[in-house]
């Protein structure tokens, strides 16, 4: 629906949010970046808001979604952009390449788009080894046949020895909106049932572990994935609101990201969320909580509470929403914030992520 | 033109060339990633080739032009990227983000393509000022205007001091195709002539100033714009045949790119070639030829000889072509080859860059 000036009413709502948002004014408190601007919780939301969506005053930017919906001549598409920086670049169940790859992938689904093409553009240290840099590009090569998207433009630069960390990889994705699904937080609404795809928390916990500051060996790999196939069944189920994939900061921080942008409460049952023992167990020992540590192969979806059996049924059709689960629901009180019923019944308020536990995750 | 397979001739004339470079097999001799891989001569070249086509096999990806035609639907559009690792961030005449925001404009405008959106993905060194990050997104936003374009969505990483240096900044461009030029290195043929739309090196010299290594002040600033206007008007005055930026590797490399794409010679009057007093006077200081100098508001065409004089006052009557030339031509022999007449009179080889004189200048 579009009002006299050509604008919808979503667009209205969002440039509205933008204004109350510049009247509210965000700060950057620092003086100068830390790790914590890069960690996809409080502090990277806030310095967003207060550089780059003050600079450019994009409503599309201002919606802090995974990617920008766009017209291109009679076609929607997506655009979307990460850059990685994961250390270490070569870790069990993956590599900088793959996850590249699926990151960009999955920002792509999320959005309700096909994933199509990927641009990928190499910042790399001079001395980095040619062979580990064919490794990177094998495994983006492999990944994107995976995911059935094409590599089809890419840049080299190079910094001098000691002004980078071997190899930094951004890419770029476009993908096509061809479903008519209205995904994203205006959607969502009280009574709509909150799921996660697969158990949560292994990315972030085997890199943590790969770096080897931990006296501790698990049979665990990454969960770096591409998610387009899950996300196409479940949108095929119908009743889909919104999604995210939980990377930086975690499923406690996608959920903080959707009640703040939806405007409404979400409660979240501990019991429900699927966590294996041995991530549980390294969170216990390393003093983080699960739901703040980063997956790349999982995603959190709000679904019509009334179609939410057959879309647990959707996902768990496919190998990898096999272990889903529906975790909450989204409530009217309090708006903008996420409460989790605890093992013990108790019942506090959970944040979006504070500071920087995990540095360079992804 | 299809064939049955529903490849176009110009396709398979591409994957003709890509069995031919398998069959070559460019080989990288280092083991170790050197500067001169990231200066955009002959060693990136040979690098792109031996590890990133080898690896994506695909045709787009081979034509190793400055983006990717691509169908979304029933549209035909470019997707375009680069990083930006200039140091210093701030020079004389500009800075990292409109450098960001310019290169990947003029990237889709050589493409043919009407540039539309950006996304921006940023490494951020910690410790980094926030201010200078708000003077560079500044910027992104002031140059985004100015070249038509939409910076819709982003990504904000920040790795740890000592393994970045302050700010780098990846673009990705998405453009639409609007126009039915076939532009392209299969376009090009001998007769054709060969343009540059303004005095060369005037970036690179800038920069290699700013650093302070020499002893030099000279009234210089980056020629860093968006080409899309001009370009524009070339296109309106018709015959355009290959249109490529000259960024790293200058002048000489492009030339150098566009002949041996097209498999033809070209011929250049070095007389003819625009360089500003200054730049010659600081390039012979520093012992290196302009031709080699990056340039990031400039650009070189070929176009059909018989229109050679309309087109150069279509480009003549844009302030960012006022000081256009035509500077050489095509020719059948030797194919692959950039021959230059000096000033002198004698007639000598010009090769791609090779070795990095000024890493980081872009």
């Amino acid at each position: 629906m579009t009002t006299e000036t050509g604008a919808s009413e979503r667009e209205l709502r969002v440039l509205e949010r933008i204004e109350r948002a510049r009247r509210r004014r965000p700060k950057v408190r620092e003086e100068r970046v830390t790790l914590a601007h890069g960690a996809g919780g409080k502090a990277s939301q806030t310095l967003v808001e207060a550089v780059f969506v003050d600079a450019f005053r994009d409503p599309r930017l201002a919606e802090l979604a995974d990617g920008a919906t766009l017209e291109v001549g009679a076609e929607r598409m997506v655009l979307t952009t990460d850059s990685y920086v994961i250390s270490p670049l070569f870790f069990p169940g993956g590599d900088i390449g793959d996850l590249a790859v699926n990151g960009t992938v999955n920002d792509l689904a999320v959005c309700g788009a096909r994933p199509l093409y990927l641009s990928a553009g190499f910042i790399l240290e001079e001395g980095f080894p040619i062979d580990d840099l064919r490794r990177v590009a094998a495994s983006m090569a492999a990944a994107a046949a995976r995911a059935g998207v094409a590599v089809v433009t890419g840049d080299t630069k190079v910094v001098q020895r000691g002004k980078g960390d071997g190899c930094y990889v951004n890419t770029a994705g476009v993908g096509v909106l061809e479903r008519a699904d209205a995904l994203g937080a205006a959607a969502v609404r009280p009574g709509d049932a909150v799921l996660v795809s697969g158990p949560i928390g292994e990315h972030g916990v085997t890199i943590m572990l790969a770096r080897g500051e931990l006296d501790i060996e698990a049979d665990l790999r990454s969960d770096t994935a591409p998610l387009h196939e899950p996300i196409a069944a479940l949108l095929d189920a119908g009743g889909v609101r919104m999604l995210r994939d939980a990377t930086r900061g975690g499923v406690a921080t996608v959920l903080n990201e959707m009640a703040r942008a939806a405007e409404t409460g979400i409660v979240v049952d501990e019991d429900a969320v699927p966590v294996r023992p041995v991530v549980n167990g390294a969170c216990e020992l390393l003093g983080i909580d699960p739901l703040y540590v980063a997956c790349e192969g999982r995603f959190v979806a709000v679904v019509d509470g009334a179609r939410a059996d057959a879309a647990l049924a959707a996902l768990r059709a496919h190998p990898l929403g096999e272990s889903a689960a529906v975790v909450g629901r989204v409530v009217d009180d309090p708006p903008g914030l996420v409460l989790l019923r605890t093992s013990f019944g108790g019942t506090r308020v959970v944040d979006m992520l504070v500071g920087d536990p995990l540095p360079r995750i992804c």
